[in-house]
């Protein structure tokens, strides 16, 4: 390779995240590289469930609220472009989700949620019965929120990547970037030099490693989720289901994922015994059969959560050309169209965006002294 | 369970056959039990490459070549009834077929298909470079055959399995059949017996175990074929490609399929590193930058052949509560849906059907003395 | 294939107990000829974790107990003669068992076993502690059984068929017996007919097909048993535990294989979720730190019981030229050196074997009218 | 995780070099840590062959070959201590190579070997024969060299991991090293800050990224090498073969192992179909009857070569705080041992042996300006 390359754009970070933003650029004609330490989607992005639950699972600010249910939203013409241009079905489903209540404190917040939300209302345990036959006879009842359905992440990654690159992005795996000299707009890798006119930090939980070369003072850490699946003999269940801080995602082929521990601060993916077994109580409780069915594998996934506890999808206060897309957290697959096309538009410099939306991050972000 | 259980049918098989016969007598109302004796499509429906080559692989008489057109050509409706009844998609992709010569005796033999079929036209190695501009410029030139076009088969064998058991086709695997009284109509397997009106055999190669104890003298035997896939990092091949009796199927997720080897009679599924050599090195004639691609996966399955050369999808000539469907060899998922549809008529005996149209076996089964 | 071959000796079934007859009759140049329907040691041989518990676990006549005695004593060599003759390493341990008591009940049941053994004591729980410094602070103390060991099963079917395959045995895979002629000492398989002097029937939980043809009237069933391996990051402990009903045994290479759960009538082998939680569950009993371990892979295989609930390891009461040795349930690799050195000294008709030591099993066959 | 550790030595890079030099360091009563930015030998030490090919293989200086030569001779205690300690086999064979002649030229090149070591002599086509029985028969002839042999290293790298765990050595998984201050004497990583008194890189391929940071003006870069193993059906190979820049090592557990390609600057380790395909065609040439034995599993690694084709296994010329032991290139298992000995002894300033034996390297590496 030769010694200096030049690329309009730089995307730190080969996940569903920068792949979503390489996508949406191409789509403008701006070509990106993406540098990826491992292999693209490797990491968070192949352990997701893939829940896009903008309704159910956020809370913060409206403008934040806003932000995701625009990012949701996008997903029905979305899936439709990736597969024409790729054909690669992300396998969007939208059955909604059934939030069930584990306990009396759980069904008050559901009360009051249905209280904020006029279009929602609360279901007994009869009626969530009749939704799910399959459904212990022990729960509490629940709310069912119609909007919130999930997609496949690895093939949500794939359709990006396979797009982006057909539209002239280039992808370096198996490449770290060891240095950012951001007087000059140049990156150093293990395989050599690159000049950008913007950089994107993209890089996950991983993050942290460049933000704080760029003299941002937020830090990064995992919050390890294992997960399973299992496959019924047949369809025993419709809705994505929400129990205990549990969820149970149903997929197009027949798997049900249960999903996710919280260990925070873990880096490795090891799925440990009592994290199985962990799930597998949530699961009995809710969905006596299903514990009874085959478990096909085990997986688990760093969750990119940062100390402010929100992402950060922003340009450097001090330097447009840097930015920053990271601190998904649970949200990334939810995020990641709204986050593409975010950071497209502040690059582009598209009129109106970058001051009026730029809501969640800019103000937030502390630069060390 | 119970010593004894009464079905209408009773199907030994749970591969692509066995399955598609209990799928199409589901949808009449026809409750099935199949019968498998390890996990339903673990042999040759999951090891096959899912071409549907009516028009480019079959040879035979014009009945038989009219059948498997018309299986063909239910797929595309196929495709959209499984997917509205189980949520899988089969993946059927339409681009055609390209049929390369790899000798100038090959391409004597396209040229003799063309004249026979006035809606094909030869072309020049030119002209196929630029269907496919990763083509080897050696070759010689070939034939283009708009028809062909391949399906998922563990994608199939998943939704006829997943539709069949939603209407009430009961599934047994790890039973092995081990007597059949056709006298009494019932089965001994080692599970308990069963009764039944009608007894459908449809077990791959391995049908000959029970044609034998049916008096039937066909003898069925494998061909194993060797496999592999590569995956490109991008899109470089949209048709089927045939040549020098290989082929590459670029399926929907991006993978090609490369296979695949004939090693008659040998009834385990090793690959073997000269099989996997072969392909490769037809791989490097036709496509010479993919050989440089990765590597996925590799895998082999048995063909089910039969003495006659031709598939057996018939009653028994003696007692019409005894069917036969096996000996698909390369073409089990191209006549999956015929096949299916065929044998439900024969049961719900569809006027007109079992004359007219049981053109390819009746006749020519030969009953042991 | 030809259509008729002639062996000394047939055996039906290629698992740990088929594979050491074999082995042991090879050894005195008697060349059997294994029918194995799959590949070999595919089922429960492979699923097993390897304990040989003879002191700990056999209830039964002095004779059987005994047996198993001598069975487990043969190892020693056994494993220095399969490492001379195939380089494979068995990997037989020697560090003794734990028996925990989970119980009052079950201390009660270790103390009534202490005072029948003399040469065992009772130990509290300060003093399991000392012994494995992880164990849970909460156990009622328990039983050190200093002779039972564990060896790793595929290591052992691997050494026993290459060892008796390079002394002449020859093994048919994927070849399934279909019947058994008994006078004229014949076979017929899938791959053609074979001739016999003598026949074995070791096919574990499938014996009953071969049994039933033979007139003897035992039934065979499978009691599932789900396991699973966790890695701990180093040496935490060095006895086998048996607590519960449940058992964690410390392999050389760092894996702990915790199992087993009882699945009667159960012939597939999926794991369920509820089942790895259960296992979880006891081995976080006994030593909380384990849970929190990566589970490295999860299996099942079937435990071949029957309905008398001891081994048949014994000739044909009609017929001196049929054998069998099945239904070796939990103990099939404690068993598999005797019951390969019983069946060979009844073939070779070593004399005062067949009479005095017949110990378990022929008055007790029950002969089908 | 505290904000600062102290530790003895540091290590950066958990393959087998770093491995070997924490664990003769632990020997002495010294704690290391070692620092690996995944985990445990995952990246070339897994995917080596491990053949000790120290008469075979090595060209150099006369220091350098008698380094390899004590490095080789000191696997027969290694083996026997490790096996103490931690219960690992790490399956050291000792039956020498066979380096085959496949063109007149290469004859040519045996026979001067011959001529230097008077130990040695040339062996005839039909020599060789009888050495090795399922040799081809078109082989030209070749040498023996009985101290040849090969080891397991992915049992190799574990049995050092858990012998020196347990002597109190701590490593750090998925830990990337940031920084190095070398005035503190202090380290970054992203798990937080380390000081050392020693410290020392061992970091593969990846080891240039830190060679750099400290002013060492060498090149690391990555020699790809793809292998298979095949599994044939009983013993048929019994050394090493070493055949036209291709090797076939037969394991303990019966595999062989058939390596390698060479391919320059590629940092994945995908497999080509080609690759397999250039290996196959090797291996048909020597054993042809081995091309149609089952093929298991096929991986690659990626040797870790400098620009100065010599491991670089010294002190930092200018600060003798800083020491270095990488581009072991093809011999990475075979100089494990020698090579953690002498970092060792390097760091306790063993009298005498940094000044006579510090050969290889310490006058060669350049200082960047």
């Amino acid at each position: 390779m030769n010694n200096n390359h030049t690329f309009e754009v730089c995307i730190i970070g080969g996940g569903v995240i920068g792949l979503s933003i390489a996508y949406y650029l191409a789509r403008e004609g701006v070509k990106a590289a993406v540098f990826e330490k491992d292999v693209t989607a490797s990491k968070a992005s192949s352990a997701a469930a893939g829940m896009l639950g903008a309704h159910s699972e956020l809370s913060g600010s409206p403008q934040y609220r806003e932000f995701a249910l625009s990012s949701q939203a996008e997903y029905t013409s979305l899936a439709e472009e990736l597969y024409e241009l790729t054909g690669i079905d992300i396998e969007l489903v939208n059955k909604g989700m059934l939030k069930l209540a584990a306990s009396e404190k759980e069904l008050h917040d559901l009360k009051r949620q249905v209280l904020l939300h006029n279009s929602l209302s609360l279901l007994s345990a009869q009626e969530t019965s009749e939704m799910e036959p399959y459904l212990s006879k022990e729960t509490l009842g629940g709310l069912y929120i119609p909007g919130d359905g999930h997609v496949e992440p690895q093939k949500l990654a794939a359709a990006f990547k396979r797009a982006a690159v057909s539209m002239g992005t280039e992808i370096f795996e198996h490449t770290s970037v060891l240095s950012i000299d951001e007087q000059k707009n140049r990156l150093v890798t293990d395989r050599g030099s690159f000049s950008f006119r913007k950089l994107v930090i993209a890089g996950g939980v991983w993050s942290g490693l460049f933000t704080q070369k760029l003299g941002i003072s937020e830090t990064f850490y995992p919050v390890k989720g294992e997960c399973f699946s299992v496959m019924p003999p047949a369809k025993v269940l419709t809705k994505t289901i929400f129990y205990d801080e549990c969820y149970l995602v149903p997929k197009r082929d027949g798997r049900i994922v249960v999903g996710a521990t919280m260990v925070p601060n873990d880096w490795n993916t090891d799925v440990s015994a009592g994290g199985i077994s962990f799930l597998a109580e949530k699961l009995k409780a809710v969905f006596p059969e299903l514990a009874a069915c085959p478990i096909r594998t085990f997986w688990a996934g760093l969750r990119p959560q940062n100390t402010r506890k929100m992402p950060l999808i922003t340009e450097h206060p001090e330097n447009r050309n840097l930015l920053i897309a990271a601190g998904h957290y649970r949200n990334g697959i939810l995020l990641a169209p709204g986050t593409g096309q975010y950071i497209r538009d502040l690059i582009l410099e598209v009129p109106g965006r970058k001051h009026a939306e730029d809501f969640c991050l800019k103000k937030n972000v502390g630069v060390q002294a």
